[in-house]
């Protein structure tokens, strides 16, 4: 078994790097917060004898050599970046548990076949550079580096440009590593192990996702002045899609949600209507029929609602990944040290999107879940227990320890 | 006559000071665009022979003297601040109309009884501080100064500190100057006299106001991973009030309008629905019965929809005045000036908030209309013709000389 007070110590210690306001973090990608967060992770990693490599996307590889120099190395990590109002376990608790499977194994004096790397992948959360799993999805062969270069925050600075300034880029090509399995362990960021009050989730798939990006175009008009008629009133049509999109997510219960978290009114005066309003629709279901029909739906009714005001509509889709389903092989692995250790468990979906989706395209992967309370994330107040923290670190090590051989 | 030409080569002047990106100007209150375009006045002022009084809001009044040391002034002007996307126009051809009027005074040697003073009212457009016609009011006893210097933009900076900042606190008491009476003239903002081929608005009326200010309290979360049943949407409940809003401005025409310009979500992540959205209704009538049930019926609806979702609901009103009605001797100067002059002329009641709505507290107060095109305004794209700005500023000149008795 890990040792459950060091991880949780060590959470608490990155935890300090880029605060949030109210008890939780804001580290997001490539900020100096972030840059902060490397190096202590870096400085943890290599006192526990890995040896660091980079990628050109800013990812971290911290190796710990096995003993047969042809094996494929094991990969096992998350992503130290936050939201811009996260938790303290979202993606971080996957690398910090990853780096005490290794600090376990050296108390242990276990050698491995295989060697074992942890991973930090670079911009997992998206919130600051869309879409999320950028660095992942650029390592297996979804993007390009160069899109990933390219793509910019609210203040118009790009990725590229931000990764130098940080100096976290790296010399590696991405996507030159090849993994003989990927796993990674996370908060569920949902209610269903905590209301089931299961302490591991035995991931088995994670549902698609489309990030549908709308750019409405009104009549920049005097709010006093200009008569309702001839308004083209683009924060109209808005809020229309909004309702819209809620109806189609409630039509298509229980395995389904869509909803905004972004918008941005131009000039977002207060006696303005605004000429441009963008906005993000985040829809996600494990149904790939699905995932593709209430697409077309919202697309084709946006359409629809802004003809009917004279806005001028356009979606750009600026995340997306289909339905995953995680390797068999791996997945049972993960079941069979839950049985072994005595842990509750049950399978369950990912709701959210992880690197684990993206490494799936090019190794046999899987996750694993612990609770967390009320299922709240993506919010500062996110909360585990440091023995739901370790129950999952305590699986990582079985389910690794099996893949990579001792 | 005034010289339309010299107009309208000051208004082409100013309107490099501050340039938008689409033609039109950013000069918002308190910026250092703001400080140069003053500085640009204040020289052409002083070259036309007028004195320089700064108030401790930053208004600035420039005093062409009259030949009775008893007199009251006669005041004219308007607001050289303009919206992030502001036109040309809006605001600055009153005030560089209200200088051609004491230019061609000069070069037409004509005297008068009553001193003029030409008035820059600093912070009209309220864009950058909420409310509107911060300085006016101020001087109409509406608001206190500390109220005044307490109000802050998006970035949290202060009116008082930017005021500061940018060397434009002058020394005057706000409010200490006696008006003889107030002219402004200003662009129409609306559709009606160019749609009616008038080339003189009697502006007789300006409807009220109401700026309410809603701050929705949701629960931040996992846009992915939180159910449909579990979430606390501020953002729907956002958007079902901006339906409801235009519902009680449809059911209340033609004489009411209302809608929102300015939004905000936090945190603004894709992937997180919002905590809190803040935006702001901008509801407007000339009826004040209207103004009063209108808002009463607005927060009473929001208030139920966010009860339906389960958020959070608190409104302040950051903006208001009553409709005002203007001076009638001097609405029918004003429209006598115009049948003087051979001008097509209408009655036509304001729809935009002006200074001249405060003035009207404490002094005689009256204002003239021109058209401007496709009833654009706070567009970058406003246009106006010389002929139309040259118009206005003949029948300012005559209404003031009768005033301020030749
Ligand atoms: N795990 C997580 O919150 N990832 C961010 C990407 C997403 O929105 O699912
Ligand atoms: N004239 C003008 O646009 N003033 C700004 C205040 C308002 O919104 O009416």
């Amino acid at each position: 078994r890990i040792n459950g007070e060091r991880l949780w110590e060590s959470l608490m210690e990155m935890a300090k790097v880029g605060p949030g306001v109210a008890g939780g973090n804001n580290r997001q990608t490539l900020t100096d917060a972030d840059a902060e967060g490397r190096r202590l992770f870096q400085s943890w990693c290599e006192a526990a004898g890995c040896t660091m490599g980079v990628d050109k996307m800013g990812t971290m590889f911290m190796t710990r050599p096995g003993t047969d120099p042809e094996a494929l190395p094991v990969y096992m990590g998350s992503h130290l970046d936050t939201q811009p109002t996260g938790g303290k376990y979202d993606g971080v608790l996957g690398v910090l548990a990853a780096l005490e499977v290794v600090r376990t194994m050296n108390d242990l004096e276990i050698k491995t076949k295989h060697p074992i790397v942890i991973t930090n992948w670079a911009n997992e959360e998206g919130a600051r550079f869309a879409p999320a799993m950028l660095a992942s999805g650029v390592f297996a062969g979804v993007h390009s580096l160069d899109y990933a270069y390219g793509r910019t925050d609210l203040e118009g600075d790009s990725y590229g440009a931000e990764l130098e300034r940080i100096g976290w880029k790296g010399e590696e090509e991405v996507g030159d590593r090849k993994m003989h399995a990927y796993f990674e362990y996370h908060i569920e960021q949902g209610p269903i192990l905590e209301a089931a009050e299961k302490k591991i989730g035995v991931v088995t798939h994670c549902q698609g996702l489309w990030w549908l990006e709308f750019t409405l175009t009104g009549k920049e008009a005097h709010t006093g002045s200009t008569p309702m008629p001839m308004r083209v009133n683009a924060g109209l049509a808005m809020s229309r899609i909004f309702e819209m999109v809620q109806e189609v997510a409630m039509a298509n219960q229980p395995d389904a949600v869509a909803g905004v978290g972004q918008v941005k009114f131009t000039p977002n005066s207060r006696n303005v209507l605004p000429g441009k309003v963008v906005f993000t629709v985040d829809l996600r279901t494990p149904s790939q029929t699905k995932l593709d029909t209430m697409r077309a739906e919202i697309e084709r009714r946006a359409d629809e609602i802004c003809a009917e005001i004279g806005v001028g509509c356009s979606v750009e889709a600026v995340g997306h990944f289909d339905p995953v389903t995680f390797t068999p092989e791996l997945v049972e692995r993960v079941r069979k040290a839950a049985d072994t250790l005595g842990y509750s468990h049950m399978d369950i979906i990912s709701g959210a999107g992880h690197d684990a989706c993206w490494a799936a395209k090019v190794a046999p992967t899987t996750m694993i879940f612990c609770p967390c309370v009320d299922g709240l994330s993506h919010n500062e107040a996110e909360e585990i227990s440091s023995d739901w923290a370790a129950g999952g670190a305590d699986v990582l090590l079985h389910a690794v320890l099996e893949t990579a051989e001792i």
